[in-house]
């Protein structure tokens, strides 16, 4: 039987702010960085250990991961950093509040934009000064792989390859891993790996910096799966990022 | 032309404590963390840029590391972590303080330790606790590999084969290359590079946290190298770390 623990960042700035995040790359703010280091002595106390890390190219997710190594005194562990791990892109409404674009266009427009399988946000304009296209850390990509939006379908399309090229063989190969990313390619992995529905995945949210352990069979699928730690912070955690969208 | 960026690390604890480290895996000081900082802070404002960054498996270089790379906004860089740029090992004398050393068995002895450049010092048994052989860090390599003690001579013999296939191939690749490591796998690097004899890299100190500049031509022979920042600063840096072993 195999382990994988997904670990999402910690709070972020705009998370606090209530914005729509997706490629910007902002930081964790000081709740953020104590729940990445509480992850990291929750698995430290809790015996888990790792052979590999793999985390997006954004800092919140990237610090996330350090403060969990640090607690667990795994500084030296190899760490592969792909884009194909960053956060779904929210084209045109990063940067944007939430309660706000729920005011302007009604909680279900934002929950459409926010959770629908296949409708994406707007497009950013190429032009815009938020697209990421001109950002050296996607040079290497054929541009039109760098999205200028994406529904969570999209970025299902994008996180898939990397569990089958990257994350399943080092799994196979016996390697432990772990892995910091984002709410949407976690629930990209998740929907995959459970095989939920495009339906179902609406309601499916995962709370910040809280350590999901996925136990895999020798087919890499899941016998079970759990939050660490305490059920009901982690239950509670993910209520209020489905009430992100909300007017109140 | 090319151009190469050496870091030694922040100072340390027992930089601070004035202990022989080698391979036990000390933390960054305060001091440290601030050299650190500065150290990219300085990158930043010359106009520096890295596709790459390099560092040992111990956590003072790679804090280091982090610390540069967070202040240059390169946090998403990929970083390989080799043991072969690890600090050179001290066998026995790894935990002890270098003045009482000095004052047991005279400063010329210290000297010999710390700057012969075949006589390594006593090497650590096997079964001491000190020993790094079952640490999982170093578990990939060859038991024999994982050196009991070491002269400059032992760690250029395993930091020059991490030059000619690692940082070698990528600088000549068009790659801009950092490495964050330590005062002897450094030495080793600026003996290589300068061709500097077995005896004068005795005299040789590499200070605390201040980027080493090697601009390299096309064969990458070094056209001329220097400290960033200030120029004084870096010499009186260096100098307090040629007086570490003495009694005063």
């Amino acid at each position: 039987m195999y382990k994988l623990v997904l670990i999402r960042h910690g709070e972020s700035t705009w998370n606090l702010e209530n914005r729509f995040t997706g490629w910007t790359d902002v930081d964790l703010t000081p709740t953020g960085v104590s729940q990445a280091m509480s992850a990291g002595q929750l698995l430290k106390a809790e015996g888990y250990d790792f052979d590999i890390a793999y985390t997006s190219v954004l800092k919140r997710a990237i610090h996330t991961l350090w403060y969990v190594l640090d607690a667990m005194n795994l500084t030296w562990l190899p760490v592969v950093k792909s884009w194909r791990l960053n956060e779904r892109h929210y084209g045109a409404l990063q940067g944007l509040n939430k309660a706000d674009m729920a005011k302007q266009y009604g909680d279900e427009q934002v929950l459409v934009w926010r959770r629908s399988y296949d409708t994406p946000p707007p497009a950013l304009e190429p032009t815009d000064p938020r697209c990421e296209r001109g950002d050296r850390r996607y040079e290497k990509l054929n541009p039109s792989d760098v999205p200028l939006t994406e529904c969570l379908k999209d970025t299902v399309a994008r996180v898939i390859p990397f569990w089958n090229e990257a994350l399943a063989p080092a799994i196979k190969g016996g390697k432990r891993v772990v892995v910091a990313a984002h709410g949407n390619s976690i629930r990209a992995l998740v929907k995959y790996l459970d095989g939920i529905s495009d339906q179902d995945i609406v309601n499916l949210n995962i709370p910040n910096g809280i350590p999901l352990v996925y136990e895999l069979d020798a087919e890499l699928k899941p016998i079970r799966s759990y939050y660490l730690g305490d059920a009901e912070a982690a239950a509670k955690a993910a209520a209020a990022v489905a009430a992100q969208g909300k007017k109140a």
